[in-house]
């Protein structure tokens, strides 16, 4: 069997049940990673896994810092998803369970999708939900992100300006994503949405270098790993 | 100390490894529930609590039923909820941890944050993030959510169809709770906004009355615990 296992946001404690049991019996993992970086789904299982318990490094030959228009980008991810898969299902095939651990939850622009399109059709591919990192970060402000018919809006900031600010505009939660360079772009949107004193940001979520600061008092720069929110502020007996 | 402990979808192998050992060590627990009925986060813990944990059962005046529009809503609601709040205070002031068991995740159009509000002030309060109902549906259809930079916009069915109309008309990938008697609504709106056909329903994820169907496939009444999916299309290598 083959099992994309969610890890959650990054404290290896609010992984769930499922995912721990998994985990401690792994006889082979795979997990993607960045060149010279260890992985963070890799980092979230440290001290967890068996002795014996075999290893894949994928390491991406492009990074997201790519932008997404290049060419380069899905002409040189394709390839080495396809070969990752073919390795896993080459593994997978010889008996043993196969574990792709996944940082955050699978279905949720998780990176893991390229490899179950590639395998499901051939393969049982069990996918083991897990807590978002949205859900870290929005809980660690301190503030529920949404109330009774509060509508939200999950963003990547690799969006268009004119595309963000009319979502903000027309939402009442919101989440963005993949901040990293684009932070300018996306504190812009907000202020034209009225929306930039209330949002927050919060880095490394549930990570032992988590930050949580209102989003105007914070600098120019944001890491990969950082989300803006903005809370809900419905319907409250 | 005062907990809010997410116990994820339904199944209780989905709650993270930190609300098990809570559970699991447990001497006081609160849990929401309509008259006649178990209540959903005390169903996931069946079976896991110690002996001699002590139980408060928090029966609501009114359902989810009556329409919030009725000013009987919040005008019953919010006596209840400080009467929740003041009990469980009294409790957390002799010593005792407090946790209060939320199906979900607490800060995601959870009951939990009406008390979490009236107890935040006075009381620490920690609360544990878990895994969404909407991430235990969408794993279930076996297709991913939202691919690179895919827009997600989460609907309550309680919503007027207008809105339902243009927020999906303007989203990639939807999710829409509080289906129930707002299904024909729902379904209205989908049909206007050109999603009804790529739509899909799931009651009770994870639970094992799950069932996961294509929306046009199912009948015209659905349970409270039905979530519908639009699975976003974008980008994917």
């Amino acid at each position: 069997m083959i099992y994309g296992v969610g890890l959650g946001p990054g404290d290896p404690d609010l992984m769930s049940v499922k995912a721990r049991r998994l985990i401690e019996r792994a006889q082979y993992v795979a997990y993607f990673h960045k060149r010279g970086h260890t992985g963070h789904a890799r980092s979230i299982v440290e001290g967890l896994l068996p002795d014996g318990c075999e290893e894949y490094a994928m390491e991406y030959p492009v990074t997201t810092e790519i932008p997404i228009s290049d060419p380069m980008y899905n002409g040189s991810l394709a390839p080495f998803y396809d070969d990752c898969a073919m390795r896993l299902a080459a593994r997978a095939a010889r008996g043993d369970d196969v574990l792709i651990l996944c940082e955050g939850d699978p279905f949720f622009y998780g990176s893991f999708m390229h490899l179950y399109e590639r395998l499901k059709t051939h393969h049982e591919v069990q996918t083991i939900p897990a807590i978002t990192g949205m859900s870290g970060a929005y809980t660690a402000t301190g503030l529920p992100i949404t109330w009774g018919d509060d509508i939200m809006t999950v963003l990547m900031g690799t969006l268009d300006q004119e595309t963000l600010t009319a979502q903000a505009t027309h939402s009442d939660a919101l989440v963005i994503m993949k901040i990293g360079r684009n932070l300018a772009k996306v504190t812009a949107a907000l202020k034209e949405a009225g929306k930039y004193d209330a949002a927050w940001i919060v880095e490394y979520a549930t990570q032992p270098a988590q930050t949580v600061q209102k989003l105007a008092d914070y600098g120019d720069t944001a890491p990969y790993f950082s989300i803006i929110l903005v809370h809900g502020q419905g319907r409250r007996p």
